[in-house]
């Protein structure tokens, strides 16, 4: 007999012990000088594994490993060879990052198969929460590392990557976490659209538009594509503080109009209802060269711009360039782009977003529809042909840092809210 | 007898083989892979000084050093207590700069006293060529140190500032080329503002002004003062690059909008006709923290702004702090400006202006005056009393880098100026 939303939401609520438990165990064992250290294929990431594993089997799910050493803990359903529900996130995180960021998303999987078990339900397909490793991309440089393992699709040339402290490779480091590097290196999948019903990521959100909005969840619109010049060099020359105006060719300025002429483009597009993210993190003249009486001749860059739909970031690249070539004539330099590297937009699936919609407004929950520029495993899945959709908890201060802020209760609402849409939608079908 | 401005132009014009075999020997001694370098208190510029000094000897002048290591060539007048003509300039350079850049002014001063001996002139006072120590403060960060120590004015500290590639101290080098340390400290006083008549420094230009001007040489109109700022620290915050426009706080944008700020103040004031420069030679995002994927939180900049009007220069200072101002607020960053340097206006004197432009006017030469941005030992003996001057050399590359260009007949030419203006105004009183 499936429960009403009433008892199925008091039920979720009632596990804050439990989730605030094992959010602390995680914490302790991974805090650095400063919030938490979960250093992907290292002893962070492998310590939040052993606190993970072992609630699982201790609520008694079946526990199995893949190729890449992701985990994935199942709540059997009637029906096993049926495609199953999956639910998870990352287990890594930044260096003094925050406890919640990723982590949230596994748990959230085992208070869905928690909440099952407790009003016992036998699910008519698995239920399957995926703890999933290297999702942080600032260790090993590249990319959704564990989703894509499963997949058997991580690009080439991966395993060779250093971590960007230990200098060591991705197989190296991968094997040292029981991974199987030749199975790895085949690309052999071990996941398959075709067997997944649904992917469900809860995760954080990165931006305090939630706290601003004054609600606890949004429903992820998608994850954005990308475009991006890791390296891009501008050249104009090295000239004496005596030079004229007229006849500097500054790059410091060259690469001053760049950044501010992206940002009026995002500050148009903004205005317009057009989601959008650039970023320059990098931005720098040559340390070798740059003096305070001397003109920089040289400047490099790094950008990172993304978007919700294809055409929209095709637009965009465009744009770009052209912002490149009039700064070219304006400023008498020379821009090198360097190697481009992009993403597809990933949207969410519109059927399982209003499934999402309609299980939250059984619950009396307020949420809104968010687009949040950052990259999510569920963007793997999505590329892959699973039906995925993502739900933000709201987070005061941000991400990858130590002053990230969610409510255990506003994570516990988002939990209802995907265990309600996991009740009335497919594990009693 | 007074020679015809045409004789002595002749005489001077007819130096070129003296003068060309002069660079040439200092180019060959000082090449580096790239250009020459004559590093300051160092083994470049003691080879500059060891030609210079043989060629004074072999010319028959009075030879003399200071506690500060300069060299004193001098052609005695006939009355030794009156208060003698200073030429001169510097010999060091930057790292592979070109070979002109200093060396010029030392060697007018050579053909100066050399013309006055060929035409058999007895001067009424003596007539001094200054090879003057370490004028590039990139080696030590510390401009002017030769001239200053001259004057007895070096600031509390330089002596103990580190050469940049060796990291050993300006008192070990200055030591090991025959400074008296000792009376250095005591910023003893070699020269007195009493006790000389007057200083002319040839110098080539530092931009192609001349070039476009289609004239072989310029009458200075002053060294310009300048403020400056050599670590300024802009402190965002750093974020996911989730993060939407209007929650961040990114400081390399904040960074672009200051150097953006003062170009348009720039360029405004050159559109006015009031000369000034500004330069950013420093710009980056901090290497240890910066990423792809992170919003910069933090960015350093050196800024330098010079120009020739004490007033103008206060009005300049002031604009900027407005525009630090105004990025506060619309960034929300803060600025820290760090420590601040200053040096005054040397305004070339009037009535020397005026004379060197009437010798140009007798020898037939066509001049302009030119408000040159670049810093100079000249503005060391202005800052002490002394009535000064610059004369520019027409040069099509700039300077600070190998590829300078002065033609030797325009160095003549300016040579045959300055020499002029000494015969007639002072050689012969």
């Amino acid at each position: 007999m499936r429960p009403s939303s009433e008892q199925l939401g008091k039920t979720v609520r009632a596990q804050k012990g439990f989730v605030s438990a094992l959010f602390d165990e995680l914490r302790e064992g991974s805090k650095d000088t400063e919030g938490v250290t979960r250093d992907t294929f290292g002893p962070g990431e492998q310590f939040g594994y052993r606190v993970i594993e072992t609630c699982a089997r201790e609520m008694g799910l079946e526990q199995s490993w893949d190729h890449g050493a992701n985990l994935y803990m199942t709540l059997p359903g009637r029906d096993r060879s049926a495609p199953r529900v999956m639910f998870g996130s990352h287990l890594d995180s930044v260096r003094h990052g925050g406890n919640f960021d990723g982590a949230a998303g596994v748990i959230a999987g085992l208070v869905a198969q928690r909440t099952l078990q407790e009003l016992g339900i036998s699910p008519a397909r698995d239920i399957t929460t995926m703890a999933i490793r290297a999702e942080e991309s600032v260790w090993f440089q590249v990319s959704y590392i564990g989703s894509r393992t499963a997949f058997g699709r991580l690009p080439d040339g991966a395993l060779d990557a250093k971590r960007v402290d230990t200098g060591r490779t991705l197989a190296e480091h991968m094997a040292e976490c029981g991974a199987d590097i030749e199975a790895v290196r085949a690309n052999r999948a071990h996941l398959n659209a075709n067997d997944i019903h649904t992917f469900i990521e809860i995760h954080i959100e990165q931006a305090p538009q939630l706290i601003e909005a004054d609600l606890p969840l949004a429903i992820g619109t998608g994850v954005p594509g990308n475009f991006r010049y890791p390296e891009i060099h501008i050249c104009g020359e090295y000239a004496h503080v005596g030079l004229p105006r007229r006849f500097r060719r500054d790059a410091a300025l060259a690469g001053s109009d760049l950044v501010l002429g992206l940002d009026q483009i995002w500050q148009r597009e903004d205005a317009a209802g057009r989601p959008m993210a650039f970023t320059v993190g990098r931005f720098f003249t040559n340390p070798d060269e740059h003096a305070l009486t001397i003109v920089p001749g040289e400047m490099t860059l790094s950008l990172d711009v993304r978007a919700y739909d294809t055409d929209h970031l095709a637009k965009l690249e465009q744009e770009f360039l052209e912002v490149c070539r009039a700064i070219e004539a304006s400023r008498g330099v020379s821009i090198d782009l360097g190697q481009r590297a992009s993403a597809n937009v990933a949207p969410s699936d519109p059927r399982l977003v209003d499934g999402l919609t309609e299980a939250a407004g059984r619950l009396g929950i307020s949420t809104m529809p968010l687009a949040s520029p950052a990259s999510h495993d569920a963007a793997t899945f999505t590329a892959a042909g699973v039906p995925t959709a993502m739900l933000f908890v709201r987070n005061e201060n941000g991400s990858h840092n130590p002053h990230e802020a969610m409510e255990i209760d506003d994570f516990l609402e988002t939990a209802a809210v995907m265990t309600e849409w996991l009740v009335h939608e497919v594990a009693n079908d």
